[in-house]
């Protein structure tokens, strides 16, 4: 069994998002008992992290230690055509994850207890942002 | 052919673990030729990494490197409930894997000469961490 | 449909190759149409990362962010025997890939409009470096 899926996430500027929920209902309606999903995010400017779920203030504290290491607008930067958080945005990206498999089992997104799967947005103005979700397993 | 096995390594506290023997044993048991090995932790203050195998001082410098990055209680961070090692193993986690895919050949993990796989505890104490690993393909 | 392939790179010291077309005619050559391209790098002092292809300028950024986050030669490592960029050129490993994965689709790689998939050389010396990939999926 192998099915791809593309969805697309709509961001409100730098922040992150919780995609678990709808990763995790294409496995469901997949009929995948045993498997891998993997999670592919489009873009350089925007990556996926897997993280602690349940305290808010984990990902606030990422996003404060992320903008403390990876300054916006840098007078470094060469490439800054689009604002201080463009090459930002990309060096950030670089430092997270692009795409992330996640193992399926028992029909079901196998993350641990406190893992959830989030959408780093780091530019600073709202995007749509294309997923591609690619599952393969064993049927139920 | 398609297996999932799920195995739990004890820790002492913060340290890189060899988990190479270990997931080697599960790809030579599981007659695939050739394919691919997931490996996946299942928690957001430990995680994986692919390093240099031979000389133990590179993950004293890793350690080294990655505590001065990343502060152990930082009085910016708001999560902190768990003592100053607590929001620092989640930014440690980030930087790092949660989840890497070694491909299999010959029916071995094909890591480079000098690669091994290593969990990374991040937190001071030990635990018992759960990692569930899907090895696909080929049979022999 | 399942195929391996080992590619090899010649690096001229530390910068980034686009290795994106080498691995698509990879993907082109196979007749899999919906699937997954797993791209692995058999070294620990160079890496991949998929980043933006369009300007220049953002590896050239890249490069200069991550050699002033990754000192080279810093008296703090004890791995040094092969010079100053040793050490850095591991944990700038570690930072970044080893490996990545990348969607089939339409029999080509999905990746974004504005991503490249590259090789991170670490060091400052030329190395000929080994690639394994693997490709996955259902056949045309």
């Amino acid at each position: 069994m192998l099915q791809q899926h593309s969805i697309s996430i709509q961001t409100q500027g730098r922040a992150t998002i919780d995609i678990s929920a709808e990763v995790e209902r294409l496995v469901s309606a997949s009929a995948i008992d045993c498997g891998l999903c993997h999670v592919f995010i489009q873009h350089t400017s925007a990556s996926l992290i897997i993280t602690e779920n349940a305290d808010g203030n984990v990902r606030r504290d990422l996003e404060t230690y992320l903008s403390r290491l990876v300054i916006d607008g840098d007078p470094a930067y060469l490439h800054d055509e689009e604002g201080p958080d463009d090459m930002a945005a990309h060096i950030r990206s670089v430092l997270t994850q692009t795409e992330v498999t996640i193992p399926i089992r028992d029909a079901r997104l196998a993350l641990g207890t406190w893992q959830g799967l989030f959408l780093w947005e780091h530019r600073y103005h709202a995007h749509r942002r294309s997923i591609l979700i690619t599952l393969s397993g064993a049927d139920i």
